[in-house]
């Protein structure tokens, strides 16, 4: 605990996600007092053919 | 918000995804009082390798 | 399969949920040619304290 | 109802796999007292280039 | 890893919680070749308000 | 994009909620490049009733 998902659009470089995992463990580790360990992170890739915001698909805007 | 999370096996056409989340989007906007563009739908692609019920995966049935 | 999960804020009546889960169903049903008892889908009701956007909690807006 | 997501390393095979929802169902069955019928399992494969713990991917350690 | 989340009615008591999280770890343990400290378990309480299949309320059947 | 959600016990103030949120968010946008009215937030208060780790509740340790 605690326990991350993180979804978003495929396509990040490993570099980007190595950044993104380092800099949301510290934010949570120094917004509610826990420690690095405990942080587990969950990225999900997402196809734009999967996402839609008001009916409308992604990979359709 | 809301934010829907839609499981279902692979294999859907595009066709079908685009008219999954016109309607799903506009059974929710119907249901519970919310603007379209409040309503975001992700779509997750299983495998049937990947799917159980009693105990049997979908791809043994 | 499909499994949905509808994530909204708290207060919605139980006739607006009611409303919900048969409109999304038959929603899912005309889109991907699917039965009606292979729908399930599960409500999670959330607090204005636990959803932000843009960095800020709901409650805050 | 219950339904479960079981989030794992890619790599294991169609065998694990069964015996893994077969196990897991019945654990279900014998603990909370339902029927298998209602048990479904849903599996998710994930890369190491996906997922964390301490800020560090696991593809890195 | 493995994550699990076991989504289920409320109502089950400490003690057949406990049972579970005992039997369903050991299951995975024995199913996929992992150290019983890797695997962490979120159990999720549902009212059947809030759970629908065949677009019906699970507190309206 | 992103949708994240954070799963932690319950009784964390709404002002370590509030910095939560907001060093989340910043963390995402300086990690992949998304304006902060992308990233949507979901906050999960779980009870420790309902989390294990090696088949142990984490009530009971």
């Amino acid at each position: 605990m605690p326990i991350v998902q993180i979804e978003m659009f495929e396509g990040r470089t490993l570099e980007q996600k190595r950044m993104l995992v380092e800099k949301v463990t510290q934010a949570i580790v120094e917004s509610v007092n826990t420690a690095p360990e405990n942080v587990k992170i969950v990225i999900r890739d997402m196809s734009k053919e999967n996402y839609a915001i008001a009916g409308k698909l992604a990979c359709d805007k």
